[in-house]
């Protein structure tokens, strides 16, 4: 059992793009009757991230970042009794947690199932630190966890690292297999082998891809892919764009891949990405994430090989618990607990994220 | 009973592009216990046969152009006993059949139920006059039906202007009704009202969609779009590209269309298309089937609307059967027999094709 | 713009089993800000207020009946603003609304996007008259609508005889055919035709069905099914069941039916339905909503002839919004206005619930 | 390579039923065009050969029973150039092929993509020995391929016991895990542990189930299950039906097994089964492949719980190359290679069938 919460607590507070961050210490008051309060376990750099602080994106400052978040909790609300799947929570559980939250009704959810495409979606990690809660963001010691919020409770032996992830990286990954709509004996490209290509090669295999076939220019990345489900792990950076076709095609016997999937945020790469697939095949992006991901495409090649080309952004509460489901079932299988391969204190979140955007780190998990 | 075949029969042979059609007499052999021949009752100037005819897409010279036929039963093999749906086959019948043709076994179809992308398919209309059995084309007197063929019979109160566009835009337009997965209530939009999207808009209807909007510049589709279940048809010379996006989104509330379906073969369109759908929206490309047709779209904006974009070539031979059966359930609620609305003798085939590609009339048929 | 609502209004109580409604005043409070309040315009009779009131299906008494309801906004809390489809809503709007309604999170919502399904869903027409806020029901001069309910805006051209089964019968038969996965060219049986039946006729022929059969014994009912698409009214009383399946397979060339639709609620049908279809057929039941529908199948028929089953209770919020789409899209085409046939005073209401339960109508109303 | 084929060779004839088998010879003919003659390396006891052999189902006999085969090409048609994946093939390839095979077009497989459900399919192992080919069935040293078979490549380093089931139990298994629709995460329960079952549990396990429960009553099957993905063998002879169906759904909260498989071919299990699924859940029949297998069930369970039924029986091509990649990319993770336990020569089928029949062993094989 946790000790009650302290009155005051600490977040690294992100002033303006590209400055450092800054410690700061805001009050912690009472959870309301729909509200819980997390004490962190552990928060990891997401891409996005990156793209906040280096300004390429815009995110409210002065702010706390991140939300790949895990937490111990440590105030719960009266109404608050199950997590999503059922599950009873109380104080001191260790939970993950939607990476966004929404309450009311909205068209997109009650008439299409898309409560990640809801209007006026709110995120963790993107409020102003000087507003209640104070507390919505990763790297901070607290976090406080709103309506509308899908909960979801995590098994005792599921290391930090592992879950931690899971809200963001493996649950995208979880949607982008859905959408990938692998069937048992499938040849799979993925082009990008970051956290979401290695999860995303691990699910591909776990869905029955006879081939799984990774893309990347970083050795260090190409060089784990093998432990994560890829069978052939492709150099880009040797050869030029055509000889990386012509492989993919010849390992995908008769007429090329059954599905590509983009999880690497280069616009390039998708002229490539359809010359792999065979008639019939299946296109799915991620990574485009940034706006003004501006390709030129022969539309007439959809249309003569019936190419489906499919975009995915977020995931709906289901991907959440798929992706634990996921976790649990192939952790023996899959190394996952390697990919955060650096931890970092609070107050060195300044060399986290420059490690993590140097790309010398897989993923950088901040302990509060 | 129509009387026996004559030993030499007419064809409107095509010697070159750009050049005047030239009638020659050809011999017709008997069949063989494989094959049916049918005297040619209609064929109708697909905008292919143009594209060949102006020089734009290889076909063999020369040769008999046209692949839209509907003819009558004139001799048949003994092997062949029953149409596609098991309906007995008889001289004297009126078919139609699948515009392509493949016998054996291929991976596209015997794994991917795509035998309209088998490897070595043949179609009617393309092959060289002078070769045995030289009637494999709808501009002549009669037409062989070689092995590999899907055969349907007509019921007899169809007429020949709603049936001879059958096997070729008819079931297409089946093929991408079906890849657009229409639902009740939909809104769709159709980017193209030639003979396709006046039977796509139809199809649309014929789907529970709730308000189908077709788009166009020629006035003379747009005036007639309106009987084929067009709810809104608009004319995109006006008012400019951005416009038409705005006013599809005004009357597809609350966020998009549905449903896109492009059949205009101008690449150019498909970035307004993308923008008139709502997220999760689908957007079906059958139009372009000319090379290279560039086209630079935003794949951000997939990614973060959720976006499906797929092609459509050709058909399946379920389609075949889901096109005349749609005509006949719906031919008393839309006039499909005026979208045939010239008619030419086989000597006149020069002024059919000319017409044609002028857009002076909408589908010119041959009454050889 | 209607009055403000009284202090008292009326409405017929249901006191138990088998006795007079007896009429009743009750305080109307002021909404609260996730409430609306409705001047009742129309209710109609469903058989499962037949059931309730006979006593073969528990309900609450003293309590008020009825959930196929429309009504004028009287009152509107501050919180609502919009419809489902996001449409403003005010004082003097005409709505429909969703039969149930369904607070919070639960698994089955947010996971398997079956809000339907969620535990401790509750549905109006089922409360007790004493408790807050008393009007909860169809046979009333007033319904509140509680939050958790999906409203939907009304079109103003709409006669209140095609409205009021929207929500429960037509949205019902939305998810219906929506299950049934009608293609282009179908034939499609309907066991029964009641009003379930009927709408599910004209949707089944909204989705492109090339043939409709439709099967009763209910001589008024077979005589009106042709006006709602309906090929084929078969008397089932006549000539015995294996009569039936073999007029249905003569009538389906070359197999059976593709998909076979139950709305009759006898578990008998259930044998033949499935001799009607063709292999990989598809058998929707939808009738069979008392409990210990038991019924002996050979399950070697599924397997020999891959059949599928499937089971539809209650509908998703989107089947609301196709109800209504489809009923103005097609109400040209089919009299869905004749369905409800009389109509009644709130005083009357014992009357009505007699000729609906010996079936003298095919839909009672009540005008209170 | 192999020697050229003898003029005569032996087989096992099925003179009778519950008769011993007696070895004959049979003269070898030169390869048709279009056929093959392979010199068979294994063949595998399916239980439908037992219930043959018993008279419990109707084979032409004196014939030659079997149909999970493998063997060498010994003699290859000039126009069989490659298999259908597009592989060349010559003499001295091991393949597998098509359990069953049909020739010319067929309404199921041209609209429906239903192959094995052509009108007039032949089975091998179900032919008459004094006909011509005389070799059709697997209890022989040869066998030969007639057109319409679908012919498929062996890789060299799968062993011939992995190979043997694949074109009957393993291909079923792969059409019935695609009909169980088995999302990331599911709990799925299988009903039988024979070789279908233990396949099923690793195909489930392969397409990414969180949780696989066999039941059975074998005690040798139980427990070898752990092997095979099962994560809880349940002994449904102890504590009776009810107790069975307690157990698993506890184990699958929060409310019942998304899938149940049943390959036991007991009708009685249908109502438990029924009882796991959760609401929406999915329920496969593959088992029940004798007539009658009458069941009584509640339709208003599956109306109330929107469960979806479906028989699978045979399968599609696809699924023979699913079934061998599948084996190909998890023979690694599963001992399928432990599931042909026992070896038999020809001479000896009587006692192979024996203890097959008695189910001593698991899937005993003949090595003619």
């Amino acid at each position: 059992m946790p000790t009650a919460p302290p009155r005051m607590a600490t977040a690294a507070v992100y002033e303006a793009p590209n400055t450092p961050f800054v410690l700061k210490q805001f009050p912690l008051r009472p959870v309301r009757r729909d509200e819980v309060l997390v004490r962190v376990s552990m928060s990891t750099i997401c891409r996005s991230d990156i793209h906040s602080y280096e300004g390429r994106r815009p995110n409210p400052c002065p702010g706390i970042l991140g939300h790949e978040i895990i937490g111990v909790i440590a105030a719960i609300g009266e109404d608050i009794e199950r997590d999503m799947r059922g599950e009873p929570l109380k104080i001191g559980d260790r939970i993950t947690w939607s990476e966004y939250f929404f309450e009311g009704q909205c068209y997109y959810r009650e008439v299409h199932d898309m409560p990640q495409k809801c209007q006026g979606l709110r995120k963790y990690g993107h409020d102003l630190a000087a507003e209640d809660p104070h507390f919505l963001g990763g790297f901070a010691e607290y976090c406080y966890i709103l309506p509308g919020t899908w909960i979801l409770k995590l098994p005792p032996d599921l290391s930090d690292e592992e879950a931690t992830p899971l809200n963001c990286g493996v649950a995208t990954m979880a949607a982008v297999t859905e959408a990938a709509a692998i069937s048992l004996g499938d040849n799979v490209v993925i082009q990008g082998l970051g956290l979401l290509g290695l999860y995303g090669a691990a699910m591909a295999k776990a869905r029955g891809a006879r081939c799984v076939i990774g893309l990347d220019a970083v050795p260090s990345r190409l060089k784990v892919a093998s432990n994560f489900g890829v069978d052939h792990a492709i150099d880009i950076s040797c050869g030029g764009a055509q000889s990386v076709v012509t492989q993919i095609r010849t390992l995908c016997p008769p007429d090329g891949a059954d599905t590509v999937i983009e999880v690497c945020g280069i616009p390039e790469v998708i002229r490539q990405g359809l010359q792999m697939l065979r008639v019939g095949g299946r296109y799915v992006l991620a990574g485009l994430v940034n706006p003004d991901a501006n390709v030129t495409i022969d539309a007439n090649m959809l249309v003569k090989r019936w190419i489906t080309m499919c975009g995915v952004h977020n995931y709906h509460p289901r991907h959440l618990i798929q992706a634990l489901d996921f976790v649990m079932a192939n952790r023996g299988r899959f190394p996952f607990k390697e990919i955060v391969d650096a931890k970092f204190a609070l107050k060195d979140l300044d060399a986290a994220f420059k490690k993590a955007a140097e790309r010398t780190v897989l993923r950088a998990a901040i302990v509060p």
